[in-house]
């Protein structure tokens, strides 16, 4: 099932997508009553998705990322991949949905886009034990941990260079039946490939992190794990257009503007 | 004035703290109607302090705080004073008030408090101009980084040994009348004097901080930012008594339990 959150005449719903996204123009949402965490309930209403407008699929109260989770990528970077995996946050106010711009931020020249599959937490938890983090993912979306690459270097931790406004991309919706052990993550810049890799080289699993992340703090319905970039990060300019896609969810699509 | 948010019978209120903090049993609560931003209401009704409980001061949607900035701390850790501010984020679980315990972690076996003074922002805002800090910032409570200082060393970024649930006690209050520039900031553990700066030690100051944050990400009505811990950090153990002390504002006492 896949879950879109989405505002339509002034007011914000979360509604379940149903057709065929290679035929955008079947797509339809159901609106639901209420949150999707649960027995989730239908309004009766049927709209078609070109007349909504799409929002990030949640609005996370945290959203925990992990650093160097594919050895490529670490290794590009000039790193080793980690003994214990790097955590790390992006704020509530990074969060963009999938029809907003990102904002290149003036203290940086060199923001570089990283695809992502993205976890959402549906239950409150701790102390997930591996066999149990089934019954606390509510499903799975796209995500763009957009950095500030020269920031993250120059500055020890990443508050600023991963955290500025407009930095986490998240959607187009979040689908709950997906095996998240093996899938195609991409991303391309103005059509042309960047990023291409497998769930399956991720150095910690999804259940790994969520094991890892609950047993230090609580996680609430909504939040979000980003479980790390493959390889062939690279720098995009202003005007480039940015797709992240996630075999099995979609592709989240963000343009880069100078910031207002 | 201080701000405090407390329970009582049952439901949550802000309340104007007055009385002199020396003499406990003089303190009463003016509570107040909705929230402290803007124009305060008060309801007329007046509590003994002694009867309601104390929570945290705020529920901040991002507490943002800063690394080494006392350089006879980042000494005492054998670091340098960073060239940028070194900037990370403690979640939301991780707010305790008052009169909550700090939950021992279980995957660390080197926890420490760090004093703090904690600056509330009152504002939503963003890019703010160093003269204008006054106007976004609300008020200034204690705050206790408490820090896994084993995970950190062996974790490069810091989500979990300083994001875990119960690391961040904030309060008692807010005060918001205080000149930031030149408070005594201390940490005791069982009584016994463990950390003792000044605010005139940080590296950058309050203001600094505020324009270097706001540079890159919005803030929101509550959310914190910490500005770092002098020198003396050392380990607690289950059952020590920590407390935070900043001039002009008061103390945060809490009790190190056993993760339940």
């Amino acid at each position: 099932m896949r879950i879109a959150r989405f505002s339509s005449e002034g007011s914000v719903s979360f509604g379940v997508v149903e057709g065929d996204p290679a035929q955008p123009e079947t797509l339809t949402v159901q609106v639901l009553a209420g949150h999707p965490f649960g027995d989730i309930q239908v309004t009766g209403q049927v709209l078609p998705l070109a007349d909504v407008r799409l929002l990030p699929p949640m609005l996370p109260s945290k959203i925990v990322a992990v650093g160097r989770n594919y050895a490529a990528h670490a290794a590009e970077m000039g790193n080793e991949v980690p003994e214990v995996p790097l955590t790390f946050f992006k704020p509530s106010t990074s969060v963009v949905g999938p029809t907003e711009n990102i904002a290149y931020p003036p203290f940086s020249q060199d923001v570089q886009p990283e695809a992502e599959l993205a976890v959402v937490i549906g239950r409150m938890c701790r102390e997930v034990p591996h066999a149990r983090v089934p019954e606390v993912v509510f499903g799975y979306t796209c995500a763009n941990d957009v950095t500030a690459r020269d920031v993250q270097q120059r500055e020890g931790q990443w508050a600023r260079a991963k955290g500025f406004d407009t930095s986490c991309p998240l959607g187009p919706w979040i689908e709950t039946d997906l095996d998240p052990s093996d899938l195609a993550v991409t991303c391309t810049v103005n059509g042309e490939l960047r990023q291409a890799g497998r769930t399956s080289q991720m150095v910690r699993s999804v259940a790994d992190l969520v094991v890892h992340i609950s047993e230090a703090m609580t996680l609430l319905p909504g939040d979000v794990i980003l479980t790390g970039t493959p390889a062939g990060v690279a720098p995009v300019q202003i005007g480039d257009e940015i797709s992240v896609t996630v075999e099995g969810i979609g592709t989240l699509t963000n343009r880069v503007v100078k910031r207002g």
